[in-house]
């Protein structure tokens, strides 16, 4: 037998942190809640945000991973999800949703199987910047007998992925029009960079330009004989901007449904933060050591939360700072009027939902004091 | 029916993404790779380091997480692991290993529970800093006819969680050794803050301030008629010097097996990195997007990878860099002779290993460029 072969055997699922009605002081921590009070107000605050404005909505499931959550999307009017992974959209599938865009590359062998396997079970759409790929996608498409959408990615000011506006996108779009198996769906135009810019200036300035790499690409493929049917991008940062453009048919906005603290640095017209959407996603902490007045430590760490945006927020205990983290532990400084105890439950506002989200299994959804319903993760650690 | 209960049926977990015997390019990414042969030399190096001292080894298991490759710090010498929650500890006892310390606080009702039941399966320790925290130990332990091994934290300079060396400790020892289901065991004197400090003077001030609390507090216990038996502590960053101060009995390194980007920091007497260990642990990425010759994306974000400690570092590619992270794509900035392909793997070391191994179900163990193991991190997620 091999050396370094495993000799683990199966470990049965941890279980959930909380039970249906427990209260939320019974709750084991960390754990990640859902208001649902104010993520049901999120959900119905997105379409009527957009009353009287022509766009479908396609929320980016990226940010929750959860096919509970996309499910009720949808019954507020999205016309299904972005994902960012196959194996996320194998979730949602399986999950129970019909209409999915992998708003990014697909690359390998692999994926594409996977990707053209599930295209038989749900429409599907993914997004290029690359001709081989075209090819390789079309390939496993009729290979298969599955039909995908195909967006040319547009590269409309995050430099990450994307083809250069005009003729690139023409070419690419050429090769999907012709490609077996392939129908070309429009274009994919999405400007992270301009989601988290703080003023309203910076951000619209953003997707002005973006719209305007857009509309110069739209005419060029138009005179190609090749008109893309749908232009999709935005998020929670700059949606009513894409969505009031004439150009954007559908947008992706992800946070909305739960906001954190880092959207909630984004300003709006007055110099206020915008108070569009409310906090609806929390972790719980435990108050786990506190042998020092100005000083307590919570059990979440670095491995309950990710800090790549920041620090978490204190929720509801004035004069509390969370000020350093660590694998397992959170520092909190404590000045006036702050007091806690050891094994209080405290409430964190994540400074970014995504990643954060991502290092869970569930949702512990609660109103008012108890919790009302547990949803599973299961776009968990679906990033391969 | 409860309208928000859950409709999401039970998902198949997301395969490996790699079996046994394939070829490193043909692994599914983002993976996490252990260089066996790297792994297997930081592992010997350990007690190499320390011929000649007297001091016991219990590695930390909250960087791995990984029942396996505790096993194979036991066989070479460790008398057993420290974990940093009782839910990780039981993923560690189901794997086998029969000693364990809670290097950490163990608070509320629910988790004191879970650590009695273990301790009646292994020999399990326990750290303490309150004594309402004693005596629901002590009572929870009573209740369960086990015993537990129970260490008093002293904050001896990270200022997180500990009470304060001299009289607090005693009044804690005190406590300890007269509650029923209990053992005084000695003291957790671990000083997270000296261990990443850049220079070798730095380091040795923090451990030399450490070993002085330490000395002071072992004196009043003694006089109290309360002698600890083991003073425990140390990680990579600094191990040689407690293990050399005669005053600790054990040592608590646990990044040494995998070395991070961060570690690799850490300067020496001569001014130059520290090569004692090897980095054995890799990202393994793709390059998903590149339609630019100075910029390329690959597909390990923010949710394959902790960036609280900074960005990766791209291994084997003279001329890339990591500059920039979202939460699927990473974005590598290309200058001479950096050349990649679409498709192409590519390897980048962590900056923090702990929390992004605390990403991955699973541990992709290779030798030379081919698969020989699979081993599940079974204490994935089990922070709570």
């Amino acid at each position: 037998m091999n050396p370094s072969a495993s000799r683990t055997p199966p470990l049965p699922p941890h279980p959930a942190p909380a039970t249906v009605g427990m209260s939320l002081d019974e709750v084991d921590t960390p754990a990640l809640l859902l208001d649902l009070d104010a993520f049901e107000r999120n959900l119905a605050r997105l379409p009527a945000s957009l009353r009287g404005v022509s766009v479908r909505v396609r929320p980016h499931a990226k940010s929750h991973k959860c096919p509970d959550i996309a499910l009720r999307q949808i019954e507020h009017g999205a016309i299904g999800v972005c994902c960012q992974k196959v194996s996320e959209a194998e979730a949602m599938v399986r999950g129970g949703v019909k209409d999915v865009l992998v708003s990014n590359q697909v690359i390998g062998a692999t994926k594409i199987a996977r990707l053209v396997a599930l295209a038989k079970e749900a429409k599907m759409g993914v997004c290029v910047d690359d001709l081989g790929n075209v090819a390789d996608l079309s390939q496993a498409a009729q290979r298969a007998g599955a039909k995908l959408d195909v967006y040319v990615e547009v590269n409309v000011g995050a430099n990450r992925c994307g083809a250069d506006p005009g003729a690139p996108v023409v070419a690419l779009a050429r090769a999907i029009a012709t490609g077996p198996g392939l129908t070309f769906a429009g274009l994919h135009a999405y400007h992270g960079a301009a989601q988290h810019k703080r003023t309203p200036a910076e951000r619209k300035q953003g997707i002005d330009d973006a719209v305007a790499k857009v509309k110069q690409t739209l005419a060029l493929l138009e005179q190609a004989g090749l008109p893309a049917r749908i232009v999709t991008g935005a998020g929670t940062g700059t949606y009513p901007l894409e969505a009031s453009s004439n150009v954007y048919h559908e947008i992706q906005p992800g946070s909305y449904i739960f906001m954190d603290a880092d959207y909630g640095r984004n300003l709006g017209a007055d110099g206020q933060p915008v108070h569009e959407f409310e906090h609806s996603l929390f972790l719980l902490a435990t108050v786990m050591s506190h042998t020092n007045p100005q000083r307590a430590a919570v059990d979440v760490g670095l491995k309950a939360h990710s800090v790549d945006s920041g620090l978490p927020l204190v929720h509801g205990l004035p004069g509390a700072t969370y000020v350093r983290a660590a694998d397992e532990h959170g520092v909190l400084a404590l000045t006036e009027p702050a007091t806690v105890t050891l094994g209080q439950k405290i409430r964190l506002i994540p400074g970014h939902c995504d990643p954060t989200v991502n290092l869970y299994d569930w949702m512990v959804c609660y109103r008012g004091h108890h919790v009302e319903a547990l949803w599973p993760i299961t776009g968990r650690g679906r990033f391969y």
